[in-house]
């Protein structure tokens, strides 16, 4: 999340991370997407073959740490990675999971992220999540007008 | 499409008939999104529960007539609709096509459109095409930036 106000994480690092990690995904990338289960994915990135990305922003070891649910993201998309600022060590990072290494200009794939198997219900709730939630945000940003209900 | 030069729209009734369809959609809607088949739709609406629905705009008879193909749309949508102005007679219209009623403050469904079988394949990369539209237009418009690939 880009702001967690009183919690162990440095904002101005997760704001350059998350900026990073968001320009070295390259293709279509979502913030703040909202999880069938609840929880809410820091970047979801969509590739043009139908990928699933989701990322988690880490901004410091305290940050990781207090993370105790970074496995509920895993029934939502086909990788998953953390992105983190280059002072961190990356030892610190899950194996099971990629890692991005990132700061306000961009972003390296320190780690791939292993497959994990997306059940085709759950790709199509992401599926519908990310483009109602893309195309209602870019609605507000063009046309900067309430929608009416037919 | 918004700008048909030379054909036999007329483009004040194209915008003002598509900005009142759109509205009338209530949800996230996205313009002008090309589809497997290489025809490109002027809206596509998607439902919360993942229903899409394809509406093409008639700013008069004579582009109404001139549509030979607008069947082709109904291999990648839930339901089919086309959107026109007050002024038409609703006669004129395909009775296996549904009718949005438009001017440029919204719009009202003259007739529910049948449900049509989309193929499950279909399907899927609708919604990819979606949400990579949507969230390649959101991110060029909030963040005006190129992505860079990793």
């Amino acid at each position: 999340m880009l702001a967690r106000a009183g919690e162990q994480g440095r904002p101005e690092t997760t704001v350059a991370v998350t900026r990073g990690a968001r320009r070295a995904c390259g293709f279509a990338v979502l913030g703040e997407l909202p999880l069938p289960n609840g929880r809410r994915a820091d970047l979801v990135a969509l590739a043009p073959d139908g990928a699933l990305r989701i990322i988690e922003v880490k901004s410091s070891r305290a940050d990781l740490q207090a993370d105790r649910k970074w496995t509920d993201y895993r029934d939502y998309c086909d990788r998953f990675y953390f992105a983190a600022p280059m002072e961190l060590d990356t030892a610190l990072f899950p194996a099971e999971a990629g890692l991005i290494v990132a700061d306000a200009h961009g972003g390296m794939l320190a780690r791939e992220a292993p497959p994990l198997r997306l059940a085709p219900a759950s790709r199509r709730a992401m599926l519908v999540r990310f483009g109602s939630l893309a195309a209602e945000r870019y609605c507000a940003l063009a046309f900067g007008e309430e929608t009416v209900w037919l």
